[in-house]
């Protein structure tokens, strides 16, 4: 970094005043921020202003390219188009600093400065933390322009960083992608998850900044949960490490040239330790823990203003005796990004699905779908540790993440890593690919709950999640690996549909409606074979349908007596029922659990007066509770009765837990009260 | 590890065939590991290998002390008292391995060996993954005698540990903590955040083991996501680091021998990393990743069976030549541990509730509670950057992290690290204290959704689970931050009683009754100041009572129309809706979501024949599926209402987000039909 380039860019910067125009844009960016914390009387002063000269640097600043004798820009944007897809990436994954953020981008022109006054309003464009820009299918658009994606908790964005620089790696695009982390949220696991992927896998077009001021909101990082040695735990991590002045415009300026031009040269990524004052700018509250989340007051606020001001009119003055215009300034130049141009429904009608003819586990169906429409470059398959057992090893074989042919990389293997998985998924979803995610329904649901929730299901990202593995049905594996509260915890999220396919054909069928579908989707799947359903002469004697909708249950089997609705394979439970008892008995496969088809249980309804759910899942949360509150909501008056589980299982066969738990078709037999034929 | 000591050690245990002894003993856990794998058709052969000689040297193994000139076990334990409070613990982070682990419980007399027959099958104390052994109130066990916490969820392990580790600190137990890390899992971010945790907080009693078999479930960790420089990454961690082979008995017991015997001159926790082989001692599986969960077949069975046998009549004829007698061996000692004697009921009585007068955050009741019966000693409370913010501010002055007595240090802050906050919690837990676990209730129910469920769901541990800054009602901070989703997910875990109190001295008073619960909680609170209810002359004209129970709902308003139930400070908005209505509206405050009070609600339904619920939560697994069970569950017919949330809400002050998202009282009066008087 102290090579000859550098030394010129200093020389030249020196004598057009480049530090001077870069600290009036971060003292304009402070002032704002600042302003509109305290208006609002809520946000985060102390970390806005430690890392606003990071930002200054990333989107106003501009490095000396010494071969082409040029000035370029940092960052590449364009603030009247702010989801080009060839942009320069940004996630501020300390999102608590929105407030400087939001007024870096007011300031670069992506909306006007009037804005700002709105911060953490109701109905504001400017959320408390950063609410991705987007434009949905209405037109109406979301979020804030120029926020390339949601944070707010911590340790998300650097896997997001991640996906969104693997994307530009797979798909070809030529941008570089950027992340700010908090010191604090370095205490956190997931960011080392992210850290050892990114060298990992070579993901070296991403430049990370650690805002390092060695505050948190308790106190001193130091005293909380220290860090150090920070450096070498990043080098440990095979990153390439420098340490500047996070307020050293110069030293911010040669490490993004240092990135920028020797990029060829770097066989690893980037982390930035800039050691930066919390509060800077604001002596008054400089290295003050409290002012994490304190607002100044307006008097403090009229103080640092009026500072501000004088500041500016001095760099004003001071800039008179600079001669800014003396070297080429290049513009920003819109690179073309590539375009793929395919049709999934005609790769569908393509690709028929093949015969099944014996018992398969619906995740078996799930990746004879997968891999059969492979082609589709949109998607992309991600795994961690556990690829054949998910049932994507086809996938994975035609589109290997060492393929020759780099557009074919399309399937990666993070090794047991869940959250950067979820996380990374959220970010290759947000450049509009199609990333299906990978694991036992425990994990994806569970272990990476809070990435599905802040990542995917809230800004709504088109993120297939595979749980494989569900349910008691799991059998030996026991408690700690039997998914039996997936569906639950995913019903609870807003946006994600939870579809649970009852065989291996409809798994294979209904994942082609997945992939039509633009939105979030739980797939929940099972391990061991089970019976078909979907096919002629299968052992239940009901008439096969083929024709799967995604919020469309269907009517197996008729009856007077009562209804059973199930999804997934305990559906064959319920189907032998029908057949046991002497009742009449009616049965409906409800693959899609949530939206639930009500139209379709409002007629059941209505017909027997008698409805039960059977799930292979725990009694609060999953299927019964979505029927149940169709059955308040259209006020049916109905008998409703729940067979499901009443706690944890335990390990043992499918059959034995079966009956144990009360999910055997003479168990659910007995808790109707039904006679045997 | 070259001293001396050492070399005394092997030269001595050369003499004595100590080697011959372990391998003797490792053989015989191989054979019947591998024989129960096989016989069940299910578990982990590889990982079960590969371990055996680590845990043959902790439950076999003897060091010799060369000041006492004499030999000492490496572990102490008592078979026929699992549960001895100062017993030595071994957590198996790696759970899979439960094979090798049961198989050398089993050889250590914690069971008979006929036990391990019906590993996995169904009624048996043998989990397809380690279950914790416990003596439950009515007399019975469950879980595997001699498992000190259940495991198989990778990642958890090593942060129940530390929690193990920190409890013998706190309270002054004698006991070391050995953890057994697969190198997979260190893959996981979780941990790395217990990896930074037990170094920077001096829990220099632990002693962890990477099995470092280089395989994984889909190939060799070096391919998938590669950890090496391992030792160097250790070490940026601050601790200790020891590589040796992981199949000579010699260098496991030197680390053994270093660990325990050089204790006092240590500063840093001793990180092992043992090169081990997958599959190790039987050949035809050996370094091959597909036998990580693939039993053998019967005939590869056979024929290693074969051979451990023809190596054990080797090794006692070989034996012969040794003089195993020539040294003096000590007894397991059973070291006494401290006695905490205190009656939580008299402590309460001597500390009344303070008077409450204004508005008040339910978090500050809630803390007031917690600091005024801080001298409860079971107690110990966590924080994970947000002390101030969660209202323990108060306890942790009084109890100090770094308190003068060692025994006042009854408040620990991890800085941003939940997930291993709630595993350290459980881990505590384990040892008969109370941990109380605070951060916001997105984080401890999302975040650390998983860690919940497997570390104290399933075990049902005593873990208090604070959820601060939960609903809506939060406000500015905005989405990423509003748990909305908090009680639907608790409540889809079995054991877990879920409360939200209603106002600052019902979280106070309420509070008391957690305390003496015996079984974990999930406590939602509130960030911002809301009215009193249960003071005299209340806003409401309501009746205060003070004698809440967990479990029972308080019936705050007669009427004759409609019955609204609510819990926490959305019940104001309620109470509202009675004052502002024509129609007759009865008003219960429902704190106990789940077990939900069903005797209330069915005379409520008998009563008013209309209920509705309003919850300050998205609308799937609130209080509004609680109380719908319960009218299904006692088939009440009743006009059922729900007022929720139907999506993510926004920044905005409580007021306004209570107004556009229909919880404010005029908006809930809208929604019920309900006509001003």
């Amino acid at each position: 970094m102290k090579g000859i380039q550098m030394k010129n860019q200093r020389t030249l910067f020196d004598k057009i005043g480049e530090k001077l125009r870069l600290e009036r844009i971060a003292t304009e960016i402070r002032d704002m921020s600042m302003d509109n914390i305290s208006k609002t009387k809520s946000g985060h002063p102390g970390g806005s202003l430690s890392v606003t000269d990071i930002l200054t640097c990333l989107y106003f600043g501009r490095i000396y390219n010494g071969r082409k004798r040029q000035l370029e820009a940092v960052l590449n944007y364009d603030p009247c188009d702010p989801l080009w897809e060839g942009r320069d990436r940004v996630i501020m994954s300390k999102g608590h600093a929105a407030p400087a953020l939001y007024a870096t981008l007011a300031r670069a022109g992506f909306f006007d400065c009037d804005v700002l006054k709105i911060y953490r309003k109701i109905d504001s464009p400017l959320e408390g933390h950063p609410a991705m820009f987007q434009v949905l299918k209405d037109g109406k658009d979301r979020g804030t322009r120029g926020v390339d994606f949601s944070t707010g908790s911590l340790g998300h964005g650097f896997s997001v960083a991640a996906g969104v620089a693997l994307h530009a790696k797979i798909y070809g695009y030529d941008y570089d992608v950027y992340t700010i982390l908090g010191d604090g949220e370095l205490q956190e696991g997931m960011p080392w998850e992210a850290c050892m992927t990114i060298a990992n896998k070579g993901l070296t077009r991403l430049c990370a900044f650690v805002d390092y001021n060695h505050l948190q909101v308790d106190g001193s990082v130091d005293e909380i949960n220290q860090l150090e040695p920070l450096d070498k735990k990043f080098k440990a991590f095979n990153w390439e490490v420098k340490v500047i002045d996070g307020h050293d415009y110069y030293q911010i300026l040669d490490v993004l040239a240092y990135f920028k031009l020797k990029r060829s040269a770097r066989t690893k990524p980037l982390m930035v330790i800039a050691n930066t004052t919390k509060g800077k700018g604001v002596p008054e509250i400089e290295g003050d823990f409290t002012y994490h989340a304190l607002p100044l007051t307006l008097e403090q606020l009229e103080r640092a203003s009026k500072s501000f001001h004088e500041r500016i009119e001095e760099i004003d003055e001071e800039m008179t005796k600079c001669s800014p215009d003396s070297v080429a300034v290049t513009d920003r130049v819109k690179r073309p990004s590539p375009v793929i141009q395919e049709d999934l429904r005609e790769i569908i009608s393509r690709n028929p699905s093949e015969e099944y003819n014996a018992p398969t586990a619906t995740r078996i169906g799930y990746g004879n779908c997968l891999s059969r429409l492979g082609e589709y470059r949109r998607l992309y398959v991600l795994n961690a540790d556990l690829e054949g057992a998910c049932g994507t090893s086809n996938f994975c074989k035609k589109y290997p993440e060492r393929a020759v042919n780099p557009s074919d990389r399309r399937s990666i293997n993070l090794g047991v890593q869940e959250c950067n998985m979820m996380s990374m998924a959220a970010g290759i979803a947000s450049c509009g690919k199609v990333p299906v995610v990978n694991t036992f329904g425990i994990f994806s649901t569970g272990r990476a709950w809070e990435m599905v929730r802040q990542d995917i299901s809230y800004p709504r990202l088109n993120v297939k999640i595979i749980g494989s593995h569900t349910g008691l049905a799991l059998g030996e594996y026991g408690v700690s690996h039997q998914a039996t509260e997936d569906v639950g915890v995913m019903r609870c999220l807003p946006n994600i549909v939870v579809i649970e396919p009852s065989d291996a054909i409809q798994a294979d069928r209904l994942f082609e409606k997945v992939l039509l579908y633009d939105g979030p989707v739980y797939y929940r799947l099972g391990r061991n074979p089970t019976p078909l359903i979907y096919v002629n002469g299968n052992d239940f004697g009901v008439e096969p349908v083929l024709d799967f909708e995604i919020g469309k249950g269907v009517l197996l089997k008729e009856g007077e007596d009562w209804t059973i609705i199930a999804s997934g394979p305990v559906l064959c439970e319920a189907l032998k029922v029908a057949q046991m008892a002497r009742e009449s008995i009616q049965v409906i496969d409800m693959p899609t659990i949530e939206p639930v088809d009500e139209a379709l249980i409002v007629k059941a309804a209505m017909k027997t007066k008698r409805i039960a759910t059977v799930q292979d899942h725990y009694k609060n949360g999953g299927l019964n509770d979505a029927v149940l509150r169709a059955i308040a909501k259209h006020r049916l008056h109905v008998e409703f009765r729940s067979i499901a589980l009443s706690g944890f299982g335990e390990s043992g066969s499918p059959k034995d837990l079966y009956e144990k738990y009360g999910l055997s078709a003479s168990k659910i037999m007995e808790q109707l009260g039904l006679t045997p034929k």
